[in-house]
């Protein structure tokens, strides 16, 4: 049987983002293909290289969501330290995974050594996420999704990793952009939110009007209230034309 | 009597986040700003337009951490309900703030209306945070500062706000770039990590190289590991000069 909905968490972890150093370019990209996948992301956390803090948010967050996906910290130096803290947050071991050992021995020949063998072991009963990129892998334990923070990298784990979600129904959008500011249309959205529960209604002010984003898994309702809003933005600009600068 | 460190979390607040309709802009000038300013963020969060979520999130963060930003859901419209939730989250009340209702009602002229005036119902106890740029203020309660979610107003709040904050330490930082991928230096970098305990090194991979970062608050320790680190890469390169592509 297939759940309706299925949720999901992302876990960034790295000093880099907190500092400012680096600017995250990994949640929109995450955010958008779950969305487009029908999964919904409901939760995002960004902590340091810290093993408490990811081992806590790790654990808080697997048993949440349906999905887990975390970024950064799987490299070979010792600030990478995301697969040791995964390991206890599931009570169990790093091991050399023989796999993942073919790929970095043969990615890097005779010039592997022991920081490029670290990217080897992974969880005792984790599994690998393909990495086309620059070969060190990702890894998949229990409903958790280990990957890379170099946005390439992410993203070509996150294919690997799309390929055994569950998919929920697919939230579709409608989004109405008026040059109305939100206080002339705040009254009558909220009216049509009560009336139409099954639809999700955001309102998102830009400096010179209103983006209003309509979102539900129930098609009809989104288009019938999608069109009643366009009705009511009319109304409101002929009953105000004076007003409205 | 000044505190060595001061730590800071972020709760970012919109479904629009989540969804990926919006790119979030806010994260890396809040962890440039508070890293500049001698604050630490230590934690982000990012959660829906859900009452619960968000009462959870603030009662979590602003106990474990100094001080407490959040951006999002503080307009006019139904989905704004950050400051309800937060009211809820320190057990008080919303009240309407003579203050902003002032400020709302110079702005608005005769156009006032209850939607706009929503905007000057703030959580018993709290204090206005200046908004220049569309007049809604943003405010303070506690060690909790809220802040609006359009990246142009978060940041004149945040300058508000910065006037209020205590600062502690100045983290200084590093940067050495190298041609070297990371799997080179770990090893040589993880021993140098060892003996400069108070300098946190960060190793961060790109496309044809490493950006080694050191931070500290030591500057003297800082400059010192870094020197070294530089003759460490010199002498990894000349010992491998056949070696490395």
């Amino acid at each position: 049987m297939q759940k309706e909905i299925i949720t999901a968490a992302f876990l960034m972890i790295g000093d880099e983002i907190l500092s400012g150093r680096t600017q995250d370019k990994n949640l929109n990209f995450l955010a958008k293909s779950l969305t487009n996948f029908g999964i919904q992301l409901r939760e995002v956390r960004v902590v340091g290289d810290v093993e408490d803090e990811i081992i806590l948010a790790t654990k808080t967050l697997c048993a949440k969501y349906d999905y887990l996906f975390t970024s950064g910290g799987i490299g070979p130096t010792h600030d990478d330290i995301t697969s040791a803290a995964i390991a206890k947050a599931f009570d169990t071991k790093l091991i050399l995974h023989e796999e993942a050992e073919k790929i970095l021995k043969q990615h890097y020949g005779d010039q592997i050594n022991e920081a490029r063998l670290k990217m080897a072991y992974i969880p005792q009963g984790a599994s690998l996420l393909d990495n086309p990129v620059s070969s060190a892998p990702g890894f998949n334990i229990k409903n958790v999704f280990v990957m890379a923070g170099v946005p390439k990298i992410f993203e070509s784990m996150y294919q690997a990793a799309e390929k055994q979600l569950m998919s929920g129904a697919k939230i579709k959008s409608l989004e109405i952009v008026t040059d109305l500011t939100e206080g002339w249309l705040a009254s009558d959205l909220e009216k049509l939110q009560q009336k139409y529960q099954k639809v999700a209604m955001g309102s998102y002010p830009f400096n010179g009007g209103t983006s209003l984003v309509f979102r539900s898994t129930n098609y009809e309702m989104l288009e019938k209230s999608h069109n009643e809003m366009v009705e009511i933005l009319k109304k409101i600009k002929s009953n105000n034309i004076s007003n409205i600068a």
